[in-house]
This record gives C-alpha cells, structure tokens and sequence, in this order.
C-alpha cells in the first residue's frame, strides 16, 4: 500500500490545476471573492489530526510523510514555540472513540466507519494511534480536544473555549487538507472567527487535493497564509491587524 | 463578466483530475475509505441556495447557467414532487442578512464578505436575490431557512428540526459545491445523519470545482448518487434501509 | 383567564422564599457558589420575547402586566437608549413558527406544543403576536431574530454573530423568567459570555417564579443587576471591568 | 459546613409552594401549558454529574446524602440495569477541566469559578472527584461524556451522538436539580428530544430547589415522571409511545 499510486504523474495534475485556478482566480477576482480577511488580535494556534496515526508511516491514516517530516512538523515547531512565548493558546485536536465494537448499534462511531477507518481509533491508553505526535506534544495546561468527525469544532467544546478566552483569529494546521483541516477552517468562518490555513503546514495523502483545497479555502473560506507570514504575525500581534 | 474564462479549457482538466482520481481511489480502497453510507428511513430533501442570486444569469453569485437550467432545476423539481407525493420534507436554504451596511461593526455579515459579494443580499421583501426560485418554490408548509454562513446547519435550527422531525437522511442540492454544498454533506455528517449528494443537482461556477468536491465527499463525507436513485428510494424508502 | 389566581397570596411565598433563601446562600457562600461575574469589555442588550403575546394583555402568552408596563419596558428604553448612544448591538428575541400546522409531521413546532400553546405564533406578517413590542421597536440594522425554543441561543445564529462582533457580556432582558430568559442565561455563559440578568427588566406570569429562578441565577449562572449598575455600566464601559 | 443551615425548616418552604404551585397550575392548564410530552421510540439514560464530587460526603459540590443514598443511586441502579438488559444507551455525564491553574488566561475553566468551586475538578488520573460514582459506573462500551457548563450537550457531542444512534427520548438522572439537570433536560427538549425528568433521581443541596425546579420542568420543558413509569416504559418501550 503506498501513499501515491505509481501509476499516477501528480506533477502534471498540478500544473494543469495551477493554469486553471489562475483562470478561475480572474472570475472569482471580478466578481467580489477571494479577498483576504487579515489577522485579528488574539489567535490560538490549532493542530488538526497531527496524532501518530496520521503523522508516523505505515497506519491506514499516514499522510505524505517527506511533507510530514519536513515541513509540517517543523512549521508547528515553529509556530507552537512562538505562540507559547506570546501566551497564546496552542489547542491539540484528535480524533477517536470510546466505543468502536462496530456492530453496537450504541457505538460513538457513527456511520463514519464506511467512509473511513476509525476502528483503529480506540480511545485508551495502550492505544498510541489517537495521541499527538510527540514532536509537537501537549505541554503542561493546554488543551487536547478529542472530536469524532471531521471539524475540530463537531461535537467538542472548541467554540465556547475561545469565546471564553477572547480569540478572534485561529491558525490551523494539519492533516487532512481533504477532510479535517477544511471542515475546521469552514467552521470557525461559521462561527465567527478569522481562519487562516497555514501553507506550509497542512497535507493530505493525494498530493493535489492539498492544492485544490487550499484553493477554495483562500478563494471563500478563509486566509491562506505562509508560515513566515504567520510566524511574523504572532510575534507582533499587539500593534497590528485590530479587529474592526 | 463570464462564468467560464476563455482562456481555460476545463475539459482538460476534468480528463486530468478523473484519471487522477482513479489512481487516489485505489489508495482509498486499500485503505478503507471510500464506502457507501446507504439510504437511511426517513429521509428530508435540502436545496443550497437555489435562490434568484445563484439560479438567475447576470449576479455576482450565477452559477453555470446551463447546468442550472437543464439539469439542477428540472432535478429538485422531480425530487421535490416525489418528496411532497410521499410526505417527506422539502426544506428549502437560502442567504440573507439583516444589516448589509458594511461598515456597521453590529452588522450580520461577519467577516465573510471579504471572500464572497454579500453585500447584495440584504433580507429584504423588494430584494428578489434571497428568494427561492420560482420554478422550485415552496409550498404552504415548507420550511425556509436563512443561513449567513456556508452550511445549511450554520446558525440555525435545521439540526435541532431534523431531530424534532425524526429524519435521517439528507438529500442535498443546490449550490456551489465547493461551498455551500460541500459544507451542509460536511455537517450532516457531522451531527449523526446519513448525507446524500444528488450528482445532477449540484453545481458552481467554476466547472472542476463540482468535480473535485464531490471526489472529496463521496471519499470521506457522503454518498454521491444519481438522480435516478435518489427518486428511487424517495418512492421506496420504507422497504429499504433501515438505520441499523 | 386571570393572570394571578385569587386563591393564592404571593407576598406570603415571596416572604417564606426571601427566608429560605437567606439560609441557603450561607451554604453557598461557605461553598465558593454564588460570586460575580463582573462586566466585561464590549456588551451587547438581549430583550427576550418582549413581543405582543407576552407584553400586552388577553393573549395566552400574556405575563404580569403591572410589572410589564411600569417597570420592563421603561426599563428596556432606558437600556436601548443607552447602548444605541454608546454602540452597542440591540438584539431582539421572540418566537414564531412557519408552520402551525400540529397534525403536519413535518411542522417546526417539534413536540413543545404540548407545554406551551404555540399554535398562535404563526409567523406571518398579518399576525401582530410574534412582533416585537411596539415601545421597544428595533430601529434600522438591529437584529431581529427568531428562535423555536426557549433560549435565544437555540437554533438560531446568536452564538456566531455575538462571537463575529466581538461580544463578551450580554444584558438579559425580558420574559418568562422561567423559561426562556433562564435559558438564555444559562446558554450565555455555557457559550463563553458574561451574563447579566437586570433584575427590574425579567417577568413571568407567576410572581414566585421570578424570584426564585433569580436566585438560581444569581447562585451558578449569571449575575442579577440592578437597572442602575448596568446603565452606568453600559456609559461606562471603556473604563471598567477588563475581561481578564 | 452542613448541607442544611440549621436555622431553615425546609419543610415549611416546600408545604408552602406545594400550595402556590398548585394555584399556579390552574393558571398554566387554563393557558395550555403543562401539558404531556410522552415516552417515544427509542430512550437513552442519562446521568448528569453523578460523579463522587457529588454523590459523596464532604465535599464542596456534596448534595443531599440521604436523598444520594437511598433513593437516586438505587434508582439510577435500577434504570442502568433495564437499559442495559434492553439494548438502550446508558450515558455518563460529568464534569473536569484540562487546565484549573485559575489565573491562566488560556484555561478552560472560563469564567464559572467565580459561581462554582471549579478548581477542584481538575481531569486527572489521581483525581477520583469528577469520575462517576462506582455504585453506578460505566460497563465497557458506555459513554462518559465530559461537560465543562451546565448542560450536558454544552461542548460535547451528545446531541451529534444521539442523533447518530437514532434516540428521540432522554430520561434524565443526577444532580442538581437547580443547575446541570434543569439545564440538560432544556437542552434536550431545544434539539428536538423528548425530555424525561425521574423525579426520585434528581437531587439538590437545597431541598426546595428540586421542587420548584421540576415544577418548571413539569410545567414548561419535559415530562417529570416516576421510577415506576420510566422503568415500565423500560420494559416496553416497542410496543407504547410511537413518536407520533
């Protein structure tokens, strides 16, 4: 089982996606999309899904693992060390489940088994699949969220937390383009927040779907940013980029 | 201002993404992706912003005019007679907002209108924008439900109704897959029902958009099925596919 | 249909209570129970269904209408006044349904017509009941929003919009104590907000009730204020009472 | 620090609201309110904070211990082992935070603490007082949800789980009757469930906090039944109360 099929040449879908999402940029330019919404004035920085069962090699969930290794995980580095210098909140989101004997009609599974491979996601301690990768682990206080479908925001109490706390402004990281990270980005426009999809920090097991997601994403959901951008902005929030 | 640029032959790249998809479909196969939800016992049919903005040529929000009016209208049509024949609900979604004055900080926009022409959809009696199209329109009865968001379950009651109303299963149509669409399969999912993407009745303005959307959601989020099926089952749901 | 049946005399149970009371928030005192909230940065005013159901006289929703005439709604001008000069949103709640139908399985009514007669708040422009009061009217670019249950945070988009503004403190305003301004409350702060219920400005049609549910309150969910302190907290905010 | 100031007889209080209440309801049913939801089609149990916080002495959340003993958890004991025997999910709610290093700006705690002894529930291995009473613990396979407000659907997916597993009606155990179980049986009743309040099973650190909290239950938000009717609907649930 290997992350890309040989049979594919994904350098030529890129580009034939590149050409026409300049096109279409034009289309979405004139009438009105694919503005910027700029950074606010508190953020937090969530990880999505970067637990072992998609960051380490070899799970149903592994992802592109040369962009895992050397960007993702050093661009979250990165990004948590500077948010924990500035007393931002750094959030941790996982995925898994307390009940995954399938057949139990009062499984917290849900229907998703048919989409998709959770019963590798049991909820216990002997189970390492579902704890984040220990390169960018939990430090003492902040939080780990576990949710049980695709947004970070589905079920958890990830919303009411940063009104509690006065975020405005999330950078979102991780895996996968295709699913968790747009449905996290999606939902906190939804519900009010300033999203920006960190570039550099987000991937997928199909190479083009980063692209083509990060591409509707910037066009009508939210920022899409480099992390120098990002990096830039946490260390210098105070005197920029005020809300209204 | 024209839906397609000219400059962009989009047949290319659906010839290059299919091939493609077929290769990533391998790799979700293999790893246990990619399955079918099925039909589920009660079903409600949903339309995404089938509103004169969307449905009507000459707005900043027009779809492809000739899928709207060969396939996507003439779709809901059938599907809305055979849901009303068999006594299950027809919702229909919309856009507006209360307060278009952009500079107002209490306004009901948000954020969104630096990615997406808002300012035109004013929940207005003289506003014809925010209306169901008039072939598709609801009849006495019929919920109609304003959003300010992407999903049809962002801010607003459709969850808590559906629940009230012991429905299971989403039929969603409408526009544009690689937003509105996309975000209500995404949180149908997400608050525990069964959602199905009725292939014909769904489209954007940008071509690939729709094809790539549903290649994500029929992978990780929801079934994608033909028009055909889907008038099927509405007209035989109670001798299939019972919940559990 | 008399509002407070003869055969009971409130003052007695407001005594026995006001007593009782006494007693207990020693106990929750001695426990950490029952401490303040404080005001935070930027409020918003909430008025719950004061509409003409509940505000004016012979409707089945009607509540005490010497406290409703001499102190809720002067009260609520007083508010409105004041955060209309400093800018601050007025948000209008009240409650009305699309389709009364009660035998219609597919009606937004959902199972609450059982405890609370709701097939008179149709929502249509000829019935005058689910209006918002003429003496508190919203003026130009205030939200009206239109909630099925009892918070005005249930199905409705208030959560989003309150975060999208950049609320953190909401004045409660409005009735049944009860029922749906508790709710509201108890809805604000489990979203993140600092909730102030304004003692002069909540009725019920139960005298007791408005007591007692203010004690609960006041104990675990929301600070009870005085129409004074917020007045001079809504033309004072800049200066006071920093969210952290 | 006892749990019933000495200088308050109690029993006067409830003598003397049994007689209000009983005018006030002539009120309600003249009214229309007061009514009967009725069991529906399939039940989930539901234990809100039944956690040795409060179910054991000496603590700061402690209730009623003769009330815990003899009547809540043997009554919980007898409608986990009906539940249980007939397939239906049996739900363990609590309460615990990540983070209870109080003047942390990123904790979750927000800021309850000022009305509630929060600081005491940190969710830890080696903290036994947020984990549910071993009297009437989770078997493998139940859900413990962990809530952070009043509600049990407040920041957790019960509502998405409840869904997903295909219940429309919530008999709903635990304490106290004045904050968390008051506050889930609202919230049941506003996502479109059927709310059961099991009188013997709902306690307080104040005794007349669970009678006037179930009268506004009884009266506006969900049914108050007794063990005797709960367990017998139980028994047979198929064959009673379709959801129609």
């Amino acid at each position: 089982m290997s992350i890309n099929p040989m049979s594919q040449d994904w350098s030529e879908v890129e580009r034939v996606l590149e050409k026409a999402f300049t096109a279409a940029m034009e289309l979405y330019k004139a009438r009105g999309f694919a503005g910027r919404f700029g950074f606010g004035r508190r953020p937090a920085l969530v990880t999505i899904d970067l637990a072992n069962a998609w960051t380490r090699p070899g799970n149903v969930f592994s992802c592109d693992q040369t962009k895992m290794d050397t960007e993702i995980i050093p661009g979250v580095q990165a990004l948590q060390k500077s948010a924990r210098a500035n007393g931002y909140p750094v959030i941790h989101v996982t995925t898994a489940y307390q009940n995954t004997n399938r057949g139990d009609p009062n499984s917290d599974l849900g229907i998703w088994p048919a989409k998709s491979p959770l019963l590798a996601m049991k909820q216990s301690d002997d189970n390492d699949l579902w704890k984040i990768d220990s390169r960018i682990a939990p430090i003492d206080g902040e939080r780990v969220i576990i949710k049980k479908n695709a947004s970070g925001f589905a079920g958890t109490d990830l919303h009411n937390y940063l009104t509690s706390i006065g975020v405005d402004t999330l950078l979102v990281t991780g895996v996968t383009a295709s699913c968790c990270v747009r449905a996290t980005v999606q939902d906190a426009l939804a519900h009010g927040f300033r999203p920006v999809a960190v570039k550099e920090c987000i991937g997928d097991r199909i190479p083009a779907a980063v692209q083509y997601n990060l591409f509707d994403i910037n066009a009508k959901l939210g920022d899409v940013r480099t992390l120098n951008d990002c990096l830039d902005y946490l260390s210098s929030v105070d005197v920029r980029n005020a809300l209204t």
